[in-house]
């Protein structure tokens, strides 16, 4: 399934030997059209990916016939051949495709500051043009993945037309060496324009609300290619919808696997002045080093938790503030609430309820605890 | 030595029995004149300890007769109660020195959320009243300890005067739960007005620029205490000088003993267009986890540095970034530079050097690794 749920797709992963080990590292995802109205989003970081700087740039025509990516690599910070070396990786795309290189799209990731082994990646293009297949969505998935433990996908079906979906990053919409890539496909019929928009408005209800480490990559990248091969122009709002769902399942997923986690925290934020307020919130107490050293401990710490709100601009009063872990109010008022013994820490899942008690405005952001096995990996991983 | 090495000052630090384990809890120090100037710097987080409430407002009269300091309870997140024992432990320090509570200065460190055991901390009060004496730095520095694993004192001699200083914190101007507290003292003869703008420009360069986790107490406070002893009026600048070097000294005590850190870490940010851009980058670059751990692992990630640079708004163009670590320049316009094999990662110091290639200003932020036991530590903290 994953990217080649919906008609008009086909996908291929190989391994091209870019990855010591011989694990899969090179896939190739391919819009057979008709239609090649296309989207993307990509890291707010200054200091972008090579590949991000092409694939922002090809966008801007609002269609793509294929999106090449690689795992083992994330060729950021190689300087103008590193460009010169995205550039090539199109231009052989296109030319397996007979096709132009200005509809190609390009994503990279692993680490930083190396050039890629273009060789290798080259002639990976090649084999795996000649694997394409209408089943290659689960190999193109698994081709992406660095220290994911697991590939990510996900579909949904709609009125006439499907959304398919696959993802990597063990982390958030930001790790510096966990990049987050993804490829959205649907056979639905949209222009660039409605792509965009809707693309737009489900990654920051999705995965912009994920912050696991609070570190911001320099090759996040979210694509969204239509077909039209379902010849289903969609009802937008339901459209919207589907997106959205797919997007936040492959979030969950990429929350699930984060780097060393064992708690899935959600910071629900209510009673904000605006939304703005409720994420700004939310996303300081996602990086709160020490409340997710408290939540790991299985420490219902609700001291650190109004430690960072307080850090924060958003409008509330410190004495209203009200805090309940896994349902149990245990601050209220800004002061000790019920008793912090009824609080069940133990399930993977830990929920943290702000209250600014300020107005009627939401938001949840999700993040993970940070453990011994967090530092372990990202102080073992490029040596 | 510490807050008693200048004249004019006496000091004790006692066994209160706030803290489990009979370990010393309580310090007080006496300002004799016949000066009271002081000046005060708090937390700028909106959630603020009854502590820091009350210290705020007895500072807006710029006199100190006194400061009563704990550790065991940080008497924050504790309601109108917690605001009334602060105020009655300032009363009990008027109460047994004959003078006012209106300039009785009050800090409080440890957990958050947990009223303070009154009748152990007013009863500490009057041992320690007994036990105030010309020698009492010493004592009322190890009074103040929390997870700090020794006493942090300094003082300089300057033209006929003396700056004296004691400070708590495994961390920086900051950890949620590893507040900084700190006191510094001089028998030089300076208006309260003086000492405001002197305090506030050295903490500026010294403990604002102290990050070790990112994280924002309720409770930091640094007060600075003029008795007029010496009767010498002192120049300015080299006063602004000495008061510098002192809280230098003791943020660089805290830097070291920070929570399981095994590096220092210090980021040199040179080629700023602004200092404020520079303190920006310095501040980014001290806050990624990603970052911290790689040091950590003795890995000299320039990429991480480049990450993390880029999601600040400083002037910098991406291909003009160049970063050394120990001196070697392993990032040279923004892509690979000299060979990362030369850069000896051993010592316990760390240098990074990061240039924006955009104007002549400078800073210089300090920082530490993120390791297991900084975890461990803060898992485990209240449990």
């Amino acid at each position: 399934m994953s990217v080649t749920a919906p008609l008009g797709f086909r996908a291929a992963g190989v391994a091209a030997g870019i990855k010591a080990g011989g694990a899969r590292d090179l896939a190739l995802v391919v819009n057979d059209g008709p239609s090649r109205a296309a989207a993307g989003v990509f890291t707010a970081n200054r200091v972008k990916a090579a590949p991000v700087l092409w694939s922002q740039q090809v966008l801007s025509g609002g269609r793509l016939r294929a999106v090449v990516l690689n795992s083992g690599g994330a060729n950021a910070c190689t300087g103008p051949e590193g460009f010169q070396d995205t550039h090539a990786t199109a231009e052989k795309v296109a030319e397996v495709l007979e096709d132009s290189a200005g509809e190609i799209a390009v994503c990279s990731t692993g680490l930083i500051g190396e050039r890629l082994p273009m060789d290798a990646l080259l002639s990976g293009v090649e084999t795996a043009a000649g694997q394409l297949s209408r089943d290659g969505g689960l190999a193109a998935a698994d081709a992406i993945r660095t220290t994911d433990t697991v590939s990510k996908i996900s579909f949904k079906r709609a009125a006439g037309y499907m959304v398919g979906g696959m993802a990597k990053g063990a982390g958030m919409l930001a790790p510096a060496l966990a990049t987050m890539l993804c490829v959205i496909t649907t056979d639905a019929d949209l222009t660039g324009d409605e792509l965009d928009t809707v693309l737009r408005r489900a990654t920051a209800m999705t995965f912009d609300r994920l912050d696991t480490d609070g570190c911001m990559s320099t090759n996040d990248t979210v694509l969204l290619l239509a077909s039209g091969a379902s010849g289903v122009r969609p009802d937008l709002a339901e459209f919207e919808q589907k997106v959205t769902e797919v997007c936040a399942d492959l979030a969950r997923q990429l929350l699930v696997d984060a780097e060393g986690a064992t708690k899935a925290i959600a910071i629900e934020v209510i009673g904000a002045a605006s939304e703005d307020d409720a994420v700004k919130v939310g996303r300081s107490v996602a990086r709160s080093n020490l409340l997710k050293c408290a939540i790991h401990g299985e420490d219902p710490n609700w001291g650190r938790v109004l430690a960072a709100v307080g850090t924060t601009d958003a409008v509330f009063e410190p004495d209203r503030l009200n805090v309940a872990i896994n349902g149990i109010w245990i601050c209220r008022g800004g002061a000790v609430g019920d008793d912090r013994a009824k609080v069940d820490m133990r399930p993977r899942d830990v929920t943290i309820t702000i209250d600014l008690s300020s107005g009627p405005h939401t938001a949840t952001v999700h993040t993970t605890d940070l453990t011994a096995d967090y530092v372990h990996e990202n102080s073992a991983y490029s040596s």
